[in-house]
């Protein structure tokens, strides 16, 4: 059965890798499942049909059949349990790759949205300036820590998993503002997972919903519905 | 094998649960598996032994065997996977289980850190009374939309499982902040949590290190080790 994601239809990027479902689309992408994508605007994502599937009325969600899940972390666990190619065999080296993944999500990604916050929608404020150095420093403390971790390896745990998928995706989040910049190894490493296929196709996916181009090379073998 | 897990040796709310090694002790008690404490000062968190464990210093990490995992999502993910009790076995429900942790680490847990933080160590600044609000409408709007999902429902989705332990853990620790208590259903999920007998017995063996007391019903068979 197709699964069914949702995106924005309108995103303040313009479809440039920030939203999430760009993390799900790249998984569905490295098991080479195709899938739906049902375009949400801003005001539907907080209307009772969208918030029955997610409670935070966010974007991606994922059905398939009686199945309805929310959270990115969760819908790529998802896809990487079901599916070969995403975690190891092996249930130690399974376990600890399911540690990156939560790493990703909630020791890496909150200080570098905090800091990527601030500079979006504080920053004519009276205190911008004193405080924003107390938020990279937040931030570069992880990056630091994640980058001595990585040193000279390709991938965080063995071959390239769902944990590396989300650090990447978490890491790609913060490319160009300066600060991923400091860590060449980091650097290296998001790169390397933008050079996969798979993050490719579910880039341009992503990109098309908002310059109206078809993607490259969709996973889905129908068009991908448009914003209207 | 008995697992070990690491806890603080000292921590500046001397055990009140704000350390997140409550959430594994809590999950290690669900399933009835014993457990050992490995004590770690704050220094010791930054030394190579301990980064080896926990990339980026901190605590909790769970040693068993040859397996050795940090993050505490990721520990009671692994303890709920190899135990029954944590997680439906429908499949369907199982996912969704899952979807509420990533939803407690990920969507609640940073707005409700961003205020907490803020609290503890930007009150002296200049700019505390003017952005305080904007931290706390943004807590307000998660738990908002977290309390009207919960609705009456006791648990988040059909019985207690490891989705709620998290969300428990994770809205326990803005108890007697002031607002948490706007939203009664919250304060009621989050007591009936705390009601629990294994979420006693985590707490007071947290509780018990900095105490000196012995933990009135801990699940190991052997004293916990002191701080020294």
């Amino acid at each position: 059965m197709t699964p069914t994601i949702t995106a924005f239809a309108r995103s303040p990027d313009r479809g440039r890798g920030l939203a999430r479902d760009l993390r799900v689309r790249w998984a569905l992408g490295e098991v080479g499942q195709p899938y739906e994508v049902r375009l949400v605007s801003m005001s539907e994502m907080k209307q009772p049909a969208h918030l029955a599937l997610h409670p935070f009325g966010q974007i991606p969600t994922y059905e398939e059949g009686d199945l309805a899940l929310f959270e990115s972390g969760a819908i790529v666990l998802h896809i990487a349990e079901r599916h070969a190619g995403l975690l190891p065999e092996e249930m130690n080296a399974r376990a600890r790759s399911i540690a990156w993944m939560f790493a990703a999500l909630n020791t890496v990604e909150p200080p570098l949205v905090e800091r990527g916050m601030a500079m979006l929608l504080e920053r004519d404020k009276t205190w911008y300036e004193q405080r924003q150095p107390f938020l990279e420093d937040r931030a570069r403390r992880r990056l630091g820590e994640l980058s001595n971790r990585l040193g000279e390896a390709e991938w965080l745990e063995g071959a390239f998993n769902a944990g590396d998928l989300l650090m990447v995706a978490v890491l790609f989040r913060s490319k160009g503002s300066g600060i991923l910049e400091e860590y060449p190894n980091l650097s290296a490493y998001v790169a390397r997972g933008e050079a996969r296929p798979a993050f490719k196709r579910a880039f341009n996916a992503q990109l098309a919903v908002f310059t109206g181009e078809p993607p490259v090379a969709n996973n889905s073998e129908r068009p991908l519905p448009r914003a209207p």
